[in-house]
């Protein structure tokens, strides 16, 4: 299978961990016999220093002629600080989701079993868990329209849904709970938000049609609780793109860390696969990021984005053995016991390959 | 000391946990010889079904002239299965805070040692914790207008600050930082949204007044995860309306159970207890529901709004002692051992009066 790839490096350990996902994407194509071609672009904050633009236009026609895309992370601790700056390395990573038509982000909650001490929720409440979030993830407050005053002292963001937005996320959401187990969880705010009320009554229209599935509709704040009360209830969850932010964030405790989370947004076209940590400025460049993450985002990238359902497991069963047999970055590593291997980034990386 | 309380039980289990917030204060008023004169109203559910409408004018009038409120919960699953009914139950509550001036909600994640074990969090990661919410109230996507299209597929809800309404909580936050561990956390999505970059310099602005005061900002996605991940690094929690909402919920797991925490709203004027928990209505009327959270409320009416810090904590207090000698209700018993002497609503109830 012939292959174009194309990797944005992006901010903060964007580089350094994505250096891996690339890494394993050339091993797996050298055992499989794949020819996988690599092209590099900026964007967020590293382009906004060369270019001046979050999303260069260059970046943006590599995306469209890519088969996929590679991304590591975005953002930069100056334009935290600073809330007046106009111009933003995540309006980057915003216009190209919306440029690609990415309107499903799908993270899975993969729970390795030798991770399970690594969380703060104790083990025999995770053990078992298995979730998979539909976030959607071109609408919402993220892109409706944004207004301040001319006096600065007021400011807002539209949270805005169209029906057809609704409808497409929640059918490939219901298509993968019908391969999974045949449940579905909805989260919205429909008790406050008219937003949420049309998100319900669509996903309630939308349910008909999968019979075989069985829907849950629960509230965000609800929702926040339950999963880790009980995470093993969720099976496929879908929900808007700010719940979906806040709830994919909270479950990388159910995994252990969100170094080992990786992410898949798809719609239109390309797939763009991508870890759900962030940049992480205060551990950029000092080998203390975990590249499992990129990895298991280059395993999402086969499967999902190619089909090549092996080569998939093969990524994600080193990584399992990897774990087994006691090696872990510092995120994941137990600090009161000695019983772990405990490695940098680049050691890591390079076990994972051999 | 003299004082008008008006109860509003509201719907679900509200009825049977306020019963004992209720009692709770006659106790307290006969052993410390106060006068509370008690007054009852509807809203919600519970008054739709008399007088059509979720918050009738007579309880907002009895709830301007009373000195405190004591309310129990809101919601029917009638309207969260049908998105489309108009009039709804939560828009009593929203009106009452909003006509009220209630812009502060006050939320104590008070840790119970006998509770450690309820959590689905290990008890070596939540022990220490402290933590005290500051939510916005009165603003945010809550009270933003709210559209419909006519061919009603397409519905939004303006997420929107004024500046004041930033300024006004964060003083009451940093001054309740002032008299704790000074140090105090403000949530947002300010990479993102308009309003939380105001809310964001808001809060910066605010914090030179308070220099004594070691002030963090956190995204919404991040201190979901951290607030699980590392709850004692929290102290004081500032932030808005919809993510206060979200993070509170999930902040209960850090107390056991959402059957154990109160809140308390202020502003301009009367002061609103009520617990943090909803309706529940698949428990309602089981004599399952754990009154202690209303009890609680009526801990944080006496303390925040009389000032009766020694009768609070005699009720705090006592709840502690309950628990010490292993009575518990259905939410927080350990489901795995016999350790326990579970109890139903009214038993527990008496159980703190005796
Ligand atoms: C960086 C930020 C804009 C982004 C988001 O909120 O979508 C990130 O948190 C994510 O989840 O991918
Ligand atoms: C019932 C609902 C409107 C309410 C809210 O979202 O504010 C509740 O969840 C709360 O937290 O008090």
């Amino acid at each position: 299978m012939k292959k174009n790839i194309l990797v944005i490096p992006g901010d903060g350990i964007g580089p350094e961990v994505t250096t891996w996902g690339k890494a394993a994407l050339e091993k797996i194509a050298e055992i499989f016999g794949h020819e996988f071609v690599f092209d590099e672009a900026l964007m967020g904050h590293a382009a906004i220093e060369v270019t001046g633009e979050p999303l260069p236009d260059e970046t943006l026609e590599k995306a469209r002629k890519s088969d996929a895309i590679l991304f590591g992370a975005i953002g930069h601790a100056k334009y935290d600080n600073d809330p007046s700056l106009k111009v933003r390395p995540e309006q980057g990573l915003l216009k190209i989701r919306k440029e690609l038509g990415l309107f499903a982000n799908l993270r899975p909650i993969l729970l390795f079993d030798e991770l399970l001490q690594a969380s703060s929720i104790k083990p025999e409440i995770l053990r078992g868990t298995d979730i998979l979030f539909f976030r959607e993830l071109t609408g919402d407050v993220y892109f409706g329209e944004k207004t301040r005053s001319e006096d600065r002292n007021t400011a807002s963001d539209l949270m805005i849904y169209h029906r057809y937005e609704v409808e497409r996320i929640a059918h490939k959401a219901y298509q993968a709970a019908q391969q999974r187990s045949k449940r579905l969880c909805s989260v919205d705010k429909a008790n406050v938000l008219e937003s949420s009320r049309l998100w319900r009554e669509t996903v309630q229209e939308i349910a008909k049609q999968y019979p075989d599935v069985e829907t849950e509709h629960m509230f965000i704040d609800n929702a926040a609780m339950q999963l880790i009360k009980n995470p093993k209830k969720f099976d496929v969850v879908l929900t808007a793109n700010l719940f979906g932010d806040i709830l994919t964030d909270e479950a990388s405790q159910i995994a252990g860390s969100m170094g080992m989370l990786a992410s898949a947004s798809v719609g239109e076209s390309t797939g763009f696969f991508e870890p759900i940590h962030g940049s992480a400025h205060d551990i950029t460049g000092k080998d203390l990021a975990n590249p499992l993450a990129s990895i298991l985002s280059a395993a999402l990238m086969l499967e999902i984005g190619f089909g090549l359902k092996e080569e998939a497991k093969l990524l994600v069963d080193t990584v399992d053995a990897v774990l087994k047999e006691g090696f872990r970055t510092h995120d994941i590593a137990d600090q009161t016991t000695n019983r772990f291997k405990v490695l940098g980034t680049a050691e890591m990386g390079k076990l994972v390959l051999k």
